[in-house]
């Protein structure tokens, strides 16, 4: 059952039933329904033997009843109903996404449910997504299981970046925060307890999907290690691959295994795993989000040489340091390009890397700092890290630096501290296409992934 | 000159003269007079050959001709012109500040005009805080001399908190996100190329001062070691004393002499000072906020050993790592506590640390995991991390919290990862008194703080 082409039913479906749909619109298959009403073009089909209608929608009784096969079945029902459900759908039905919990992360009594669930999939020939997990969010199909309404999670636009993930709850959440910061996705893919498909199979579909541009992995624990890495190794080979690994000291193992019942194992293993496979490791929660807000707007680097431009000197040393702590170089500014800057910056700017414009700063002088620091082959990024007190910078900064003055390809990467009006700042600066963020450490580990995923090029 | 007690006429002055006034509203001057109009209830002179008013004030031409002592004088002129004001205003001031760049950190000609200002300093038996800073921002005394309009950086409110900082772009950053988050501070000094008043006159002063329950310094360089480890020793005695070191490794160290002229030296020396000094050293610009947020909100906690309530299983297993990797421990429920906590929730909550009350939790499943877990003698803080999908979740939670169900001094982090749902909520937290984060990473890096600040005493 396993090969790379037989996910399609997940992620271009043109026939979606709902199973458990409910009346009321404040249950998890409530708000799935009506989601899938706003986002998903195809044919919808709520099925409940109790109801004659859902939301406006006729209801079915059984998705046989549909009287057509179904690309893709949603199960939103109590666990020990779900082998039987799966079963009787048989083969009308190519994948199923089993969104509910009460399975094998519960103990032996779900595990014994989980197993049925399994055997019924077999039986049935279906592939399926869970159970324990949110589903699928797609910004490409239009499928959006993930039962969590849009006022406490909003939803990501349309992106190049695809996020797999074990836990629910992490992808829910950094979604949301995405979606907050104006960063699209393509995909997102949580599998829970992964009874069958797992990271190795999306990765098997998101390796060839021409609108996935990077990918981003949550892993508490993978069984089969040799599959993955075939399958990370021949994706990243094509695009950046990154990850997480959650569980890495005792207490987070035991944690993980409480979770999603699953064995975490020795972190050094999965780091050899990310390694041999080309896998760019992320260290937590932080460094996930950074690395999907860097690659969800922007390519990597094509290596590590770091120019710093500031109006703030105080934020230029610090950015100094994280580039040294994070294996980054500050290479000093050639003497042409310093002797160049001293000739059309006033003198008390200060030349050098970082380069401080101070509180004189304007748009212009950032652009031209920018123009003449990045226009030769001295730096391979470089991080812009503008504070919003000097009176004469505007809203117009982030779209002057994203021209690339005198250069096309090296990234830019913002950073932008302090509070309202720095942090409303930040989106100025992604919808021009630069990852922007609120400290120097997440501008500089920004840097660092980027660099990570120039390099694998 | 030096001792403890002559700073009076900086943090509680009686009458303030600012040199330099002028009537356009945009300059320095003029923000600074603004803010001083709106802050400050003592006598306000304004002082400018000029002008005979400003701002609807009288303005004076010089400060001998307001015809009695000032407490405080705020310089606001090119540097050039300095020294000789200083100078001419003799022994009429007590306490100078000077908010000018232009000296030192610009070269050799501008070192020159520092050492004569230095010496005018001298000869009139003036203390001087600066030149090339922000100078003071103080809720106690209503001072604010940091002139950057309050629409770009936002003044916090009054709290106990004292920030002392060379760099004036990063007191300033900070005291934004401050503000923003709703955290109060007590004092801020910006000293900047301290030709006069250093760290160690500073925190002389705010060991003794009431208003000051802790304090975090931003340190590029120190002169006196010696003179700082005393100072520092005393405070930390009395009170948690925080500090970052900027320009650690090469780069940083020449960016920071570019900055304020100042030699970084090597970074082991500093560490070796803080830890005689009893100083909790701080890593970079994201732990000094993070420290600033947690100690400006709440007290140390006693030991190391952090219990993990969470909604979220994925995050808990991330905070469990994280605490690990920062040198606090996440001990086991007791027996006694996981049997009670099994007999009163839901088989499928997670009863372990972390304990994960899973997508069904609600306020009251939160307050009451809460009272039974820190009751008892198990643990020294309690990191909530409450994820907000759960529809139960209202914006009690964190007053509930508050409360401290069945204890009464551990501190509780919150943590409340997500997009601009979650971010809204974080403020909630802070109204009630407790420290809340946007990462795993940093509500951890808080805890070992607070865990560190606790110890101490």
């Amino acid at each position: 059952m396993r090969g790379k082409n037989n996910l399609a039913a997940f992620f271009s479906p043109s026939s979606i039933a709902l199973v458990g749909a409910s009346v009321s619109p404040g249950k998890i298959s409530g708000v799935i329904l009506e989601s899938l009403m706003n986002s998903f073009s195809g044919a919808l089909y709520p099925v409940n033997p109790r109801y004659g209608e859902v939301m406006g929608l006729k209801c079915y009784p059984s998705i046989e009843a549909i009287g057509s096969p179904i690309d893709l079945a949603v199960y939103a029902l109590g666990a020990e109903a779900i082998p039987g459900a799966v079963l009787e759908a048989g083969r009308n039905v190519k994948g199923a996404i089993v969104v509910s919990g009460g399975f094998a992360e519960t103990g032996p009594k779900g595990a014994e449910i989980e197993k049925a669930l399994k055997e019924a999939a077999r039986a049935a020939g279906v592939r399926v997504i869970g159970p324990n997990c949110m589903g699928i969010y797609d910004t490409v199909s239009g499928l959006d299981t993930f039962f969590i309404p849009k006022e406490r999670v909003r939803r990501p636009e349309s992106g190049g970046l695809s996020i797999i993930s074990q836990s629910g709850s992490f992808a829910v959440t950094a979604m949301d925060e995405l979606a907050t910061d104006g960063i699209g996705v393509a995909r997102v893919v949580s599998y829970g307890n992964k009874s069958d498909v797992d990271e190795a199979d999306c990765l098997d579909f998101l390796a060839d999907d021409p609108e996935t541009k990077a990918i981003a992995i949550y892993i508490e624990s993978i069984q089969d290690g040799r599959r993955f890495v075939e399958a990370a190794s021949r994706c990243s080979a094509r695009k950046p691959v990154m990850a997480v690994k959650v569980g890495k000291g005792a207490s987070g193992i035991s944690a993980a295994r409480s979770h999603t019942g699953a064995i975490a194992g020795r972190y050094e293993i999965y780091k050899a795993a990310f390694r041999k496979a080309g896998i760019i490791e992320l260290d937590g929660y932080e460094d996930f989000l950074v690395a999907c807000k860097a690659l969800g707007l922007t390519t990597g680097g094509a290596g590590k040489r770091i120019m710093i431009i500031t109006d703030g000197g105080g934020m230029g040393v610090n950015i100094a340091d994280a580039c040294e702590e994070m294996g980054l170089s500050v290479p000093a500014l050639p003497e042409e390009v310093s002797d160049e800057l001293r000739s059309l910056f006033p003198e008390y700017f200060t030349i050098g890397n970082p380069l401080d414009l101070t509180g004189s700063a304007t748009d212009e002088s950032f652009a031209l700092a920018l123009s003449k620091t990045m226009s030769g082959d001295f730096y391979d990024m470089v991080i812009v890290a503008a504070l919003w007190g000097p009176p004469a910078l505007t809203d117009n900064l982030p779209g002057m630096l994203a021209q690339k003055p005198g250069f096309t390809e090296k990234p830019i990467i913002a950073c932008t501290p302090g509070g309202a009006y720095s942090r409303e700042r930040i989106r100025l600066f992604h919808e021009a296409g630069l990852p922007a963020f609120s400290t120097p450490e997440a501008a500089v580990r920004a840097a660092a992934v980027l660099s990570k995923a120039g390099v694998r090029r």
